[in-house]
């Protein structure tokens, strides 16, 4: 028999990513706080088996998060590796409803990495950290031999702050709800993929990653019924849904003539042959909304730096339960699944 | 001009990697919580800048802190690379005198990995964390073509909670403190190198990686007079005790005689030409405590599962400010310095 070993998907972020958590990590790390299954952990701090009462802090809580970015290459245009895993964890924070305050960065670096490089990306991740008013408090640098990784990968970590009353989750899209999207999808992957490949048939790709928090305060700001809220990257806007579809037990159902998307990227998407609903971003968000904030939220998230596009995309139904439908241009009906396999590695 | 270039050296946890740490790093992320330098970062969980008094939880403070492991095999006598990511992440928590209690867990994978091998270490995680009694709640998964990683890369980031009375900080060691070593030094870095190298001169190499923190507990509880704390990891003993030195401006004296080593330790780093000072140790721990505490102290550590062989090593002086010396075995007197270089990369 042969072995069962890890392939590319079980990265994706799509299905393979799912069934691989739901074998072999969750069994083994199981426990309520992850099994929320949220972008961010989130937790009184307080250890109920051992401190005393006194040391329950108050009832806010902590949002605690992290992810490894392993893209290549190691910048692209409209960003790098060190925006890319400021704003990666900054977002995840954010999209449970939590203010970022701090991050931790740990490097492994294959040896011969130019030491300019590092400092460009290092100082990349200084910016991105003070744009979206974060510290980094906390580092670790690891050195692997010429071979034993490919340039450079940094994981970060995040520590943020979530008011008692905000409850966002994946699984709390309600039947009713609106389906916001921030802005034009794709833009990431594609830019990430055109500059690994040298595509030369444009170059007005740009990557899309930015830090999403300080629009998520003016959303927070305008309405407490954003009920569900999560940053679609690996596996793209269509796993997210699903993601939210399966978590909250609603249907989803999402019109394709309302999903923004930039023209060059559709043309981009065409000739590869890629579904621009499964391509990474890393400055969106997508939020479920009660339907009577919905239209002054989008007015809102127009008004931030990254929202510009802001546009109501679909509505969250109460079936078939788990499950995205997209109405076609054409007026047909499609289903929208997760991802499967893996269309475009190593784009986070 | 030739271009300057990562090399081992600067991953050995030396004085390399200080330097590029304070050259690099520091510049671009500076903020008086990183500066810190211990082995987590300590915060009150508030945000000055932006949320309201209300939103200071209490005078307690959290830790946070993070590490990358590549070590190389993924296994050896006495550990895994899943056991060393856990407690070396819960060791640092509980160096600044915390309570471990959530970490995450982030894996990047070489594509090609037998699944059986990450479900073993996986599963060597979930013990890990549950003898140190502390939750993984968050983590992320990604894979990299072969040949772009090593195997398995683990980062695990913490968060712990900090009582307001204790303030343990490497800066903080005052003269006529003892110096307490928790047990045998070398056994990590010497059982991982057996391992990695095939070495069969001795079959009784065991790596001494294990959490650390029910034994910090019955130290604090023992003494309000720990005053620096630190694990001996990579650059080892020696390394450690010149950090120490050089962020308490304080000496520190030590006697060769009292240091504890296994003969068979002693035995490989003299036959490999390794100065056990500088190897690696995961499951060590060095204490500066006040004089009148110090035997107490011992006697506590040496009922821990961990400390049985505790000792007192030496002891710190008002100088010669951040110089480490020793006393040897032959009555001369010899200056330790920071690691140089990198001995045996690899190893955490």
């Amino acid at each position: 028999m042969r072995k069962a070993r890890i392939i590319l998907g079980h990265g994706s972020g799509g299905k393979l990513s799912h069934d691989l958590i739901e074998s072999l990590f969750m069994p083994r790390f199981i426990n309520p706080i992850l099994q929320a299954g949220d972008d961010s952990a989130v937790f009184p701090l307080t250890d109920s088996d051992r401190i005393s009462k006194r040391r329950q802090l108050s009832e806010d809580e902590i949002a605690f998060t992290t992810d490894s970015y392993v893209v290549n290459p190691l910048s692209w245009p409209g960003g790098d590796i060190g925006r890319l895993a400021v704003c990666g964890t900054v977002n995840d924070l954010a999209m449970v409803g939590a203010t970022p305050l701090y991050l931790s960065a740990a490097f492994v670096i294959e040896e011969g990495l130019p030491i300019s490089t590092l400092r460009r990306i290092v100082t990349s991740m200084q910016r991105a950290a003070k744009e979206a008013r974060v510290k980094i408090v906390a580092g670790d640098t690891k050195v692997v031999e010429k071979g034993s990784a490919d340039g450079l990968f940094i994981n970060t970590a995040g520590v943020g702050l979530l008011s008692g009353e905000v409850k966002i989750s994946g699984s709390n899209a309600q039947p009713g709800d609106m389906v916001i999207v921030s802005g034009t999808i794709g833009d990431h992957g594609i830019a990430v993929l055109s500059a690994r490949e040298g595509l030369t048939f444009s170059n007005s790709f740009k990557s899309d990653v930015a830090p999403l928090n300080h629009m998520v305060d003016a959303m927070l700001r305008t309405s407490h019924k954003v009920h569900a809220m999560r940053d679609p990257t690996r596996g793209g806007l269509a796993t997210t849904l699903n993601e939210i579809a399966r978590q909250s037990k609603a249907g989803i159902c999402i019109l394709e003539e309302q999903i923004p998307i930039r023209e060059e990227v559709a043309a981009a998407c065409e000739i590869l042959g890629y579904d621009p609903l499964y391509v990474a971003n890393e400055g969106k968000l997508v939020a479920c909304v009660a339907p009577e904030d919905a239209e002054r939220m989008v007015q809102v998230m127009r008004k931030a730096r990254y929202g510009h596009e802001a546009t109501i995309i679909g509505e969250v139904l109460s079936g078939p339960k788990g499950r995205v439908i997209m109405r076609t241009r054409v007026g047909g009906t499609r289903i929208v699944d997760m991802l499967t396999g893996d269309m475009l590695p190593r784009i986070c």
